[in-house]
């Protein structure tokens, strides 16, 4: 990894946007995509002159280790308690007359603070790394790549488990186990296994010990996690089915996927996008079963910029990495989601996600 | 779980502290212990007359589940949007002059963001919800209680593995797949599984791909989550040693570590219990080799009220759930660390914990 030149990426937008001298980041995900450092407490200092990470005791050697592995070019300051990490942190910004800030991710709280030990003027900015962070490069890709590689093989080789008697809490285990075996450091979320009329109608249900029955629908949502970098997808199965109404929400649900896989592209917005998908559910008369947005971009973390909803409206740019996840759930009868992880590209987008979605019947053993 | 009383005790806190009309909750972890609620989108308005829990479309069901199970009189709105979620929240905060926040957990955009759609006067209040969440009750003690024995009969059943060419990565699975046929829902945090005199001097090392070699410490830092309580402990092995140096230091940290058990008491303060630890690790030698605090609290976060280090001065109550966790480190030795989870009484702590740490060394078996 070389990303040496994203800090001037960031120093140029500063200077395009808030116009300070220098930018206070201290959002984590932002400090690891720009110097490699993956440790719970940092700070960056992003100046004209350089970049400077603060970060406590426990951190120094792995934090000046990281930064060299990531070719990155800066200096790193050790604070051993919060009071001399915040005296690090005022001495970086008080050089400079005015310094942004993320107030996307500072408190209330840690925002007095910082006013009242640092004696630049404070400004307000939000989005500045996260617009250059949300493009992903080929490096990025290419984990997100190997991560829905890892998921598609430890759910295929998960599908012959998923039979009467079964628990949710065993299928998430061996879901869970295979992706390390496969090189995953871990789930990158909370793997959702979730069967039945109750709690396959939750979209965010965690395993418990229900058991798999016939008719259930199960909604299985699994990502890995490599190197920093999530992937994300849904597929469902129906045990022993079809009903009918089975049957035809699964085609509803997988046009409308269908159709959202279609309609991505760089220039698309993503309310455009997003309604592509709803009013496809929306014309099949379960409009309100369609509970969630149809959307997120993914990377180093499992919900990031941008968002794909009736709410925002943001144009899509080659290279954002997003999901596209309708949905329906209805309590008694439960729900149905399929989701895919895709790279926009200019006219179009290349889907990550390889999972088969065609044939979601899981057919039971003969009783004899 | 009857958990109504915590909003009156809530209320009580906010009437003699800030006395505002009402308190707009938006913290997590606050928002599951006075409702029981477990989703990932939330907030709670705790007024004279009630508490409201809002929340959006993927949500609506579990929460009013969950708070009928929690015995929490309440009532649950729900937003399709961020924007109409955003309504409720301004809805039903403006009905009162005053209402305070959680400067420690709201951002400074999305206070501004606050100000403008709320019309009452927004008061900064930090740790209200915390001051009461901080001391555990029967039912949450019993709930770490039973994560700790998790990780300490999964720390068992892992010892056996820990020999030559196993690696750090294929402990922590072992010990996470084992935690979770015992019960867990989960790990409590990312196991620390660090062997060697590089990978160990890091307090906070991730699990690689590392062998475990002869000559090495390695540190386990396992803990197990049941029902939304952590546990947290760390033990360290001596692989077919030790060295002089290696005992020494043992006995060092484990006599720092006994004697702080023995400082923890009701009435005690955190910087004294941390000093306890640290003079004896001072006294040896290798003060500047215990980079980090000596505890914290543990509940429904793995980090949480009151820290013990040397900058906090926090009083111990009855109920507090503290780690106690000196360390050495030092790159070209490695580390070592003992930590137990204990539970604070009148007259000393009740640990929880049980894993043994009087002999650390493992021996490897004979060669042919």
């Amino acid at each position: 990894m070389i990303i040496t030149e994203r800090a001037q990426r960031v120093r140029d937008r500063v200077m395009s946007t808030v116009k300070t001298d220098a930018l206070l980041v201290s959002d984590l995900s932002n400090i690891r995509w720009l110097t490699g450092f993956t440790g719970s407490n940092g700070w960056v200092v992003l100046d004209p002159d350089g970049l400077t990470l603060i970060t406590d005791g426990r951190y120094g050697q792995q934090a000046a280790r990281q930064m060299a592995a990531a070719r990155v070019d800066g200096e790193v300051l050790v604070g051993a308690t919060s009071p001399l990490v915040m005296d690090h942190i005022a001495n970086c910004c008080s050089r400079f007359p005015r310094v942004a800030f993320e107030a996307a991710h500072v408190t209330y709280a840690q925002h007095a603070q910082y006013a009242q030990a640092i004696t630049s003027e404070l400004v307000p900015a939000t989005g500045i790394v996260e617009a250059e962070r949300r493009v992903k490069d080929a490096d990025e890709i290419e984990r997100m790549a190997v991560a829905c590689r890892i998921a598609d093989r430890a759910l295929a080789d998960v599908i012959p488990l998923l039979t009467t008697g079964v628990s949710e809490a065993q299928v998430r285990n061996q879901l869970e186990t295979r992706m390390r075996e496969l090189g995953a450091i871990g789930p990158s979320y909370e793997t959702i296994v979730a069967t039945g009329p109750i709690n396959a109608a939750l979209p965010h249900h965690r395993p418990t010990s229900t058991p798999i029955e016939e008719g259930h629908t199960v909604i299985i949502d699994v990502g890995a996690l490599v190197d920093g970098y999530h992937s994300d997808m849904t597929r469902t199965f129906i045990i022993g089915g079809p009903t009918t109404l089975q049957q035809e929400l699964y085609d509803v649900v997988h046009t409308a996927q269908q159709a959202g896989l279609a309609a991505v592209a760089a220039g698309v917005s993503t309310k455009e996008l997003d309604g592509v998908c709803r009013r496809i559910i929306e014309e099949a008369g379960y409009g309100d079963w369609f509970t969630h947005g149809t959307g997120h971009g993914v990377g180093l973390l499992i919900h990031e910029d941008p968002f794909i909803n009736r709410a925002g409206d943001t144009i899509l740019q080659v290279g954002d990495v997003v999901t596209v996840e309708p949905g329906v759930y209805h309590e008694g009868f439960g729900g149905i989601r399929i989701e895919d992880l895709v790279v926009v590209t200019s006219d179009g987008c290349h889907v990550l996600t390889k999972s088969p979605k065609d044939s979601p019947c899981l057919q039971l053993p003969p009783t004899t």
